[in-house]
């Protein structure tokens, strides 16, 4: 490999060039805000007065970027760029400005001195951009402000995108996080003929913030083995110096490109979809590459002092002089022309048109984004004569919606969960498609094949992460999961929401598939799992979230859950939170009711009420599957024991629209709020979440004092599905007690209820105990 | 190894007795309710009606356990068993019941056919216990309903801790979780000679609950590779013949542990605390071992369908025959005698007293916790003599009180931090110790040793499953982390809480030391690093646990902070969180002030209010050290314009003050709380985190429709730190705005204070946006 030269003089002479005039520019976004080109003597008032964004990693990302673009203008590839490293801005920006991709998409920043000088300013700078590489990028998917999903999003991009390569540069820091330690595993989930490729390219230069890497600090063979135990051939790269570096570079970009191909080729023309042997690059270069050596006598290059700023104090002048001579090691003239713009030898190492990173249209998926083809919601649709006669199982109904999702869509749309589709009660999805799996297949396996539409890992990190790379490639896909284990991916989905609060103010930026999670196997139905598997919480984590792309969806019953999962499949730009039931339960609304019902968010259901054109005593109001059966339950109570008592009661399926109009856009204005709730009634709430939630979205509205609402109160344990109500106080007996005790002209009968409300609970209780099941009357309890 | 055999005919024997035993009593606490010893013929009531816990796991748990008494009963050793496969619980309760350690800590679960009859209703039963390895498990520190923390669980158990060996039995499944997998890296951080040992066993049975495992279809020599990649010597225990195995288990077991004993011996008697390379049991079994090959036809043993319940329908009478005969063919009658009590040479297989692994204090690390040695907080306080004229670094100071704490508490504290520690300005504690590091270290490298106080890695996940794993053996720590990034562990922390929780409910358990987090880098402080390094949520989830653990501190300034630290590491059983900043502020109280705030947890500030025993026109409140900034700077400019203003200034340390005292301990009466925030006057808050938990703590108390929150809108960027509140519009001009805007009184001066706002935040946007830092006025801004 060093013996045979692979590049010529001339070339390796332009590929420094070309790194220079990338690391100059990186240099000049860290630390100046005026005089970009050096061409006057550098002064203090030149430089930034905070400087920010990492050094350390950003040399060795120019040089695997400008090496990637080689290989694309030789062989033609698509290829995206992931960079994981963080604060790696600097270099990705550089180059993408190099490309003229950044000056196309944002007109100001000419190449030119003065388009310099906004570049160099706007980094880091108010109103400029950040230091990740984040939707302000060109070409970016992965922010990676925090670490650990570069290789999940990379595997997201290239399934059912077979043309598409991603370059996962992964930071030997982030290695470190559990959720890039377990993405490695996504090449068992590759389809060599169908999927594009992912080409990780471990960037091993040492050193996190303020300690090395532990992959840097295992011996050569550990991390040889742990590569290929990863299921990677590793491709190692290590120099210090840059014409040597780039002989192996070339090399090993060549012999991973080749490998790629090889093994597309084969699977393409020979049908061999079984899994390969995919490269990975092991990329060592020093940290903080080409910076100065020492600084004051201590050591920088190849230290973590190179991490960040390699020297801050510019009032200090010898640290100003040795800025401007570490910059001008890089010979800005022979770079850029008289005005500045870089020089048309070195500009055409730029591969062309959309085959640049930066603009190719993977990495703005919208732009490839076509909307799915929906079957009509309606045909699956529960058929039913009386209001809760029926029974069924909602997300059961939902799978044959979905099934028929895949089988519309077959290369664009994806089922994703960590092993819980069948438990979801998702599995009329497999009468046309299969899970995916290309490790060992047995002939005993169940649905598992090369090539399939339902993808399953145990890790909410890869699942959420793989999601994300797909909609941001311009697909579809929903993610169904436990209720209380997608906190796992809390930070994920806070991430992904800045993403896309980012993307909406980018103007080239194309808007993309929601991020669709279903939370079947939710808190009330996991009494069999226990209080580990018991958790309402992921909702407030969502509404914390801008309104513009928070959605909270709690459809009582199939026919409504159909409609708002058809609804969430079209939308775009949004966090979607669908909480469904797998378990049989009544089914309350025909499809045309649950069609008003849903347009509006929540409403009255008449058959429920009793307040007939009056004024009601009492509002019962629910949200969730089982509030909404206990709610239901407690006014059928209280229908027999006093049926004067006047009760209106209402069903919220949009969570959102409790806020009001001004806070969110699918807030109820406070007259519409009003009309529904009273200004001064009592209204008893049973919430499927956190009571606090409900508190804090309607603390402006005129009635808000007479809520009361019942929720879980982390109270679980393993038991009956009613005794995990009970445990909470949500179950119809307690709402009955509170609704009575806020009557005032039932003040008489309290203490009558109340002894039927602790009978009631004493023989439940003494039930369970002995035979281990809710009594039939709970478990065949009816609506009249 | 299969030529020489281990074990003698006789004692294969034994340990198939104690194995039967053990899967007897398993599947009698998954099926049954009564008929415990199958004495009369099964009949379906002797049945449970709802089948729960799995059954795959559980033989293979069943015949490690066996396997590491035999080596407790040979070599004496402390050793405690993790169990990470999901629903485990039958296996580990009926090893600890044949021990005897169940019944003498649940007296009523006899050693005879009543207690089995107990034993066996009431799991996963109403009342009764659930199916993983919580709290109720004698000798468990790892309940395992979320997967993914087993590893890092058992590190954190061994770490100072140099007698202890701990079994981590890891499942297939969990094996897929990004925390699983780069935990396998704790062993760079383990020092042989003054940490103990953990000998990690990959439970290999295959499949998930519909899925096969990856790491069961990936080759063995990727198998080998991966585990040798992650530094360990891997030792493959296979076999589906009980004989054979119990022969290739012991041998594994006498092999690995002769290599940590020889291990340990070099490094304590030669002082070679080098990294070893430590040994992992690779046990491969088939799921749901010696269950039913098939059932109906369809495969059982060795497949998913084993993962659960083997077979459910036991009205099928087939089934129930089926059920009959497999538990039988273990022969009951050859294991437990006539009273139901395990025959005594069974019995003697377990080890005596505390050495049995259920008895291991260790596994109740209650009893091994000793008090920290505090140092006297006041020591460290800043001195003062105006308020809010010295400037300190509240972090720093803490880092010097954390020093001592360090230096006090050589073998029981660490502080564990992502690589955060410097950032977070806790350097201080470098003068005393190190940084933990057993991968490579370089003459030039920073504080790294094989022995210290602090550990870092690169992995939210693993810092908090140490720290975990190190409190509930009976140690202190704290974790300091971003703010933003602390999310990654949403769903750990959320367990924990669950742990903490039904710990308390256990009588022989004795509290453990809280859960510290500090969390410094905050949302406010995070203005360079920008909109991924910047939500305050964390704060959020914590309040949705129990109000007996979950507490919130926003001490204003170092003092306060120090009082706060040493409060939080004197107290047990609370998820303790401090947010606290890191940057040069002004600080406002002398110790003794700061005392005497404390211990209110909130206060009115009279040197900042001008309400002096009137009615207050307003109130102006604070939480937290940023929002207190920008409270005090709209005081004093109202002081100046508005000096009539009638302002009253509290500032809340304690957030779980607000809440009522019927919700929270620490809740204030309604009377206190209308004392100081009066029942109609306008209360401004400027809070730290998403203004809507302010509103959700105080809905209920009378003046609550008259607070107004300013706080964390989820507007972020990078930018400086005034424009971070400005954004937020946290600042003082809009607190100002606002509050005059709530005062009738002042109606005619509004047009007037608005104007000054708005040309106050035009000012602050052309200067910012000029220079890139914010105006000398905002950076020099003194409280008078």
């Amino acid at each position: 490999m060093t013996d045979k030269k692979l590049l010529s003089e001339h070339e390796v002479d332009l590929y420094n060039k070309w790194w220079h005039a990338a690391n100059y520019l990186s240099i000049g976004q860290i630390y100046l805000m005026d005089n970009p080109l050096l061409r006057e003597p550098l002064k203090l008032e030149h430089t930034k007065p905070r400087l920010l964004g990492h050094w350390g990693t950003t040399p060795g990302l120019n040089f695997i970027y400008l090496h990637l673009n080689r290989i694309i203008r030789e062989r033609d590839n698509d290829i995206l760029f992931i960079a994981g490293p963080g604060h790696g801005a600097p270099g990705v920006v550089a180059s993408t400005y190099l490309e003229g991709t950044y000056t196309e998409l944002f007109p100001e920043i000419t190449q030119d001195e003065v388009g310099m000088q906004k570049l160099f300013k706007q980094f880091s700078f108010p109103g400029g951009i950040p230091s990740h590489t984040g939707a302000p990028t060109p070409g970016s998917i992965h922010e990676g402000g925090e670490l650990g999903y570069s290789l999940s999003h990379a595997y997201g991009a290239i399934f059912d995108n077979p043309d598409l390569t991603v370059a996962c540069v992964i930071g030997d820091g982030e290695a470190e996080t559990g959720p890039l330690a377990t993405s490695w595993h996504s090449n068992k989930f590759v389809n060599p003929k169908t999927d594009g490729a992912v080409l990780p390219i471990l960037h091993l230069n040492g050193y996190k913030i303020a300690n090395p890497t532990i992959l840097a600090r295992i011996s050569h063979q550990e991390l040889i083995n742990l590569i290929k135990g990863y299921g990677y051939d590793p491709i190692f790269v290590e120099d210090n110096d840059p014409d040597s570096m780039h002989q192996k570079m070339a090399s090993a970009m060549n012999t991973a490109f080749n490998r790629i191909h090889r093994i597309q080729q084969n699977a393409r023309k020979n049908n061999d979809t079984g899994r390969p042997l995919w490269p990975a690059i092991i990329f060592k270069s020093p940290k903080g590459w080409t910076c100065p050596k020492t600084i004051d006598g201590e050591k920088v290059e190849d230290y973590w002092r190179a991490h960040q700023i390699p020297f801050g104090d510019l009032s200090n002048p010898k640290h100003l002089k040795l800025l401007e001579q570490w910059m001008k090691s890089y010979h800005p003239d022979a770079l850029f022309d008289e005005k500045g713009a870089i020089f048309p030898e070195i500009a055409e190492l730029a591969p062309k048109g959309d085959k640049r990173m930066s603009a190719n249209p993977n990495g703005n998926g919208g732009l490839l984004r076509r909307p799915l083809k929906l079957p009509d919601y309606r045909q699956y649709a529960v058929k039913m004569t009386k209001h809760g006669h029926v029974i069924a199982e909602s997300t059961r109904i939902m799978g044959e919606f979905l099934r028929d999702v895949i089988r519309n869509n077959p290369e664009k749309f994806l089922l994703l969960s960590p092993d819980e589709n069948n438990s979801n009660r998702l599995n009329k999805v497999f009468e046309v498609t299969d899970r995916v799996w290309n490790a060992e297949i047995y002939d005993f396996d169940d649905h598992l094949a090369h090539k399939g539409q339902v993808m399953e890992i145990l890790s909410e990190h890869t699942v959420e992460g793989w999601l994300e790379g797909y909609l941001l490639t311009g697909r579809h896909g929903l993610f169904s999961c436990y209720e209380a284990f997608i906190h796992i991916v809390d930070s994920m989905v806070n991430q992904f929401a800045k993403w896309l609060d980012e993307a909406s103010k980018v103007e080239w930026r194309r808007p993309i598939s929601s991020l669709n999670i279903l939370l079947t196997s939710h808190v009330w139905r996991q009494d069999h799992n226990g209080f580990s598997h018991q958790d309402p919480g992921f909702i407030d984590h969502v509404v914390s979230k801008k309104p513009k792309m928070s959605r909270i969806y709690l459809p009582p019953d199939a026919n409504t859950l159909l409609l708002v999962t058809s609804h969430c499949l079209k939308s775009s730009d949004r966090i979607n939170v669908i909480v469904a039931g797998k378990q049989p339960e009544p089914q309350w609304l025909t499809m045309d009711e649950a069609i008003k019902h849903c347009y509006k968010g929540l409403g009255i259901w008449e058959w429920a009420s009793n307040d007939k054109g009056t004024e009601p005593d009492v509002i019962v109001a629910c949200a969730g599957d089982v509030p909404t059966l206990e709610a239901l339950a407690a006014t059928k109570i209280l229908n027999e024991y006093v049926p004067d008592l006047k009760i209106r009661f209402i069903n919220v399926v949009d969570l959102m629209t409790l806020m009001t109009d001004d806070q969110h856009p699918h807030g109820l204005s406070n007259q519409e709020f009003d009309a529904l709730f009273t200004i001064n009634k009592p209204v008893i709430f049973a919430y499927h979440g956190f009571p606090r939630l409900i508190h804090s979205l309607i603390y402006k509205r005129s009635n808000a004092r007479n809520f009361h609402v019942h929720g879980f109160r982390e109270e679980g344990t393993t038991t009956t599905p009613f005794d995990m109500v009970v445990l909470n106080n949500l179950d119809r007996y307690h709402l009955v007690s509170n609704i009575m005790n806020r009557v005032d002209r039932y003040k008489s009968k309290i203490a009558y209820i109340d002894q039927f409300v602790r009978d009631k609970l004493v023989e439940h209780e003494l039930y369970i105990r002995q035979y281990g099941e809710d009594m039939p009357e709970i478990k065949n309890w009816r609506w009249k």
